[in-house]
């Protein structure tokens, strides 16, 4: 198992996120680094995710994590123990991550030797839309249990991110949701109509072809300059 | 139907949080008037375990409602459709509730028609737990699919709460989650020895008679000042 490195972070309340955003975006394109923003709620398979996908592109992409918690260790412990380059950021009761507190993660990987950087950001659905944290590409989980609702409560969230993945899929056939995945399309598309969407799940690796595709292409694309 | 009344509210960044909240409280008290401040993530089951509690408390206790959403008024029209009294208050973006918001939609129900206000909090596990709203009491929902680990990960929610409602329960017997209800019970209680945990289908109404018993002794005791 690789080592976890924690770093405690605070935010800069002096520096203007947008413009340390943009730096950031200056100094992923010198490095040749693909850094995707990975937002969700609390528990809907963040982790999980992030190891099927790595696992996936094992062999086509290099990927490093960067995991933020508020209090605790458990998401890089555990995605290290899939010798997969993490860092770990504890943000001590902060609710998103912002482009300083990023760019102080990623000071803490050989990016030489990543083509991509999955950042795990706090699991909330308000707070990390507001914050530019200098990623390349914005990606969203909503998983079944949590509801087909959520994009008329969450607006800001679904209309900024680049895909959206609807996980735990298997959810739907247990009988015990009613979520609509018709319904749940024609919300978010109505906020957001360059979205792409894709049924995941994370836990059977169900639908990981598609979205990995999409990942691989989006990073090649980039990292071709 | 009864008719939803919105508030757009605004923090008041001047104002002192925890003077007003005091302050609210004396109110409460003068008014008997019990107010519960539900807290969780988007998606578990906040809507739905309010109307299972007012229909099982019906007759022995007169129920009002305050919604809280960014964006949106689905739940409080959900809930007025059931004959309920409930305010929306829509934060625009802000990602909790403070006490000058709360005052602001206590102004608008009859209280001396009403033993208790149950406050429909963001769905959020972070910053609602960081501003007191005045409440008498705090109770938090998690439901099954999020996972055993929040505890560790959100540790101030679980830290303060009076109550968890461990809710979609049926979810257990779906084989789809590996959660570990003794795992939990564990970790909250380290965080938290004096809380109460009921686990709950609000789907069903499994477990809301040990949970509605609980929230009947809390008011009464209350309104019998």
């Amino acid at each position: 198992m690789d080592e976890v490195r924690l770093i405690e972070v605070k935010q800069d309340i002096h520096a203007d996120n947008e413009r340390v955003a943009e730096e950031l975006r200056k100094r992923l394109a010198e490095s040749r680094t693909f850094l995707l923003n990975l937002m969700s709620s609390p528990g809907a398979g963040k982790t999980t995710t992030i190891l099927s996908t790595i696992e996936k592109l094992r062999g086509s992409l290099e990927i490093g994590v960067i995991e933020a918690d508020i209090d605790s260790m458990v998401d890089a412990e555990r995605v290290a123990s899939q010798g997969v380059s993490a860092i770990q950021l504890r943000t001590g009761g902060f609710c998103h991550l912002d482009a300083t507190m990023v760019s102080q993660g990623l000071d803490q990987l050989q990016l030489a030797e990543l083509d991509v950087v999955i950042i795990e950001n706090v699991g909330n659905l308000v707070c990390p839309a507001e914050f530019d944290t200098g990623a390349i590409v914005k990606v969203m989980i909503l998983s079944i249990p949590e509801g087909d609702d959520k994009p008329l409560k969450y607006p800001l969230m679904f209309s900024l991110c680049d895909a959206l993945l609807v996980n735990k899929i298997d959810y739907l056939a247990s009988g015990l949701s009613d979520f609509d995945v018709a319904k749940l399309r024609e919300r978010v598309h109505r906020l957001n109509p360059g979205i792409e969407i894709f049924e995941i799940s994370a836990r059977s690796g169900e639908g990981f072809g598609e979205w990995s595709d999409w990942l691989r292409r989006e990073a090649k694309r980039f990292l071709a300059g």
